[in-house]
């Protein structure tokens, strides 16, 4: 996949996330069609640093956490990727990849790699209940114009935001429960799960009842599940729980969970944004 | 505090966390009184990165988030820190930090800082219950060698571990309670609590009632109040929560959460660890 060109059957996900293979420098381009307010998307840069790591010569195993930290707005056009390999043993790789442009740092990544053995196995908590993706409304789109929320079929079973209206003048909760799957059904591998962990509207929209304006800072993901046990799961969309516990002095903090809808925690995440109130 | 000798009044916190002054190569050395299993405690490692940024001459603000990923065990002795600006604009800095021993990469950090403008405020949940730490049992370590643990005084107020009998038939509950302070009091500044985030046991002790082979491999944290923040909450302890969601393939995850006294959410945390069972 990484060494083919893009062609017209290829879905807009690998599109916008495909790298350009090279030594350590690798290169891409930012996609129209995952376009935020004033740069990509998040996710889709995240997979996109993730996607230089795994086309790597010396990578070895599947990802285990990936930490992204947005220094500046990526510009429109292309990017380079230097992906380093900072330490490595029997099971695990660090890796760091910088994204660059002009030779300023726009995005900078560490990741942790590893070989996952067998090992005693236990999830505490159930998936939390929801009513089914097929029975669940679709999110209407309309009214918000950036891109990326365009490729994503977002079906709230709870905390869907309310955008259209006045500001609220108490704060709603944070709290949202959605399935989240591609516009057009791709199946998820570790780079859409990847993106769909930062697939969340900012949860100060969530509890202002507004657009305000809104970046996020860092963002980590953990992987709960490796490549083969996402292959087995085989599906198109999870089922997602966003929270936030502090807003303050210009940052907020969200926490993250992505489900396989049989019931597996495939991924963790949480970052942190940027927002002016 | 940075450029003066270690002292005899100084506290053990401060001993184990200083860095000598350089240009962006500082020096550190292991602390015997913060020792865990094969290596130094992990949290002690990441309040002297820490540490590193905050001497460094270029900072500016206060910590917001740092990630740590812990490369390969610390050996016993001095380390060099390679600080470095990733970028800068004006209100945010991204720094990584390199510790090295003999030229290679033992543990990573990325950090940012923030010059936290004031803004609208909200804490959507109150602080959790609990018994104050005066009324609280303290914990009696009597049981465990390894000296990190002396250095803190835990207070379980939830979830104390069973370690000292045959392991659980049944899965136990990751999810601790309690209150952290350190054993001589300390007033908590950015360092202790980044350090602090770190201070839990392994979930998989909790959860199994045993200790197995356990180390944490990245660990992500994040600072809901700045430094003046923390300076007027004027604290020695902090009521911390502690949980995991997933324990597959030889790895897990913990959640975190520190909170005043006073009902302030001081600090998130999330770490991904591997275990061998």
């Amino acid at each position: 996949m990484l060494t083919r060109s893009p062609d017209a059957t290829e879905h807009v996900f690998d599109k916008a996330t495909h790298v350009a293979p090279g030594d350590s420098q690798w290169s891409g381009h930012t996609s129209d069609d995952y376009w935020a307010f004033i740069g990509p998307f998040g996710g889709a840069t995240a997979a996109t640093m993730l996607h230089a790591i795994i086309g790597h010569a010396q990578r070895d195993g599947d990802p285990l956490s990936l930490t992204v930290n947005y220094c500046a707005p990526i510009a429109r056009g292309p990017f380079d990727l230097d992906v380093r390999l900072i330490r490595a043993n029997r099971s695990t790789q660090h890796w760091s990849v910088e994204l660059t442009q002009g030779g300023e740092v726009s995005a900078f990544a560490t990741a942790v790699f590893a070989i996952r053995r067998p090992s005693w196995s236990h999830q505490p908590r159930q998936r939390p209940d929801a009513t089914s993706f097929e029975q669940t409304r679709q999110y209407p789109k309309s009214a918000l114009k950036m891109s990326w929320v365009h490729q994503y079929d977002f079906r709230f079973v709870e905390g869907q935001p309310v955008l259209d209206g006045a500001p609220r003048t108490e704060p709603a909760s944070p709290f949202s429960k959605l399935w989240i799957g591609d516009t057009v059904p791709r199946q998820i591998d570790m780079l859409s799960l990847m993106s769909m962990s930062d697939a969340f509207f900012g949860r100060v929209f969530h509890v202002r009842g507004e657009m305000v304006p809104f970046g996020t800072v860092s963002l980590t993901t953990y992987f709960h599940v490796d490549a083969e046990d996402l292959r087995t799961e085989d599906i198109r969309q999870v089922l997602a729980i966003a929270d936030a516990s502090s807003f303050h002095k210009s940052y907020a903090n969200q926490t993250g969970e992505l489900w396989s809808p049989g019931g597996r925690l495939l991924a963790t995440t949480q970052q942190i944004a940027y927002f002016k109130v």
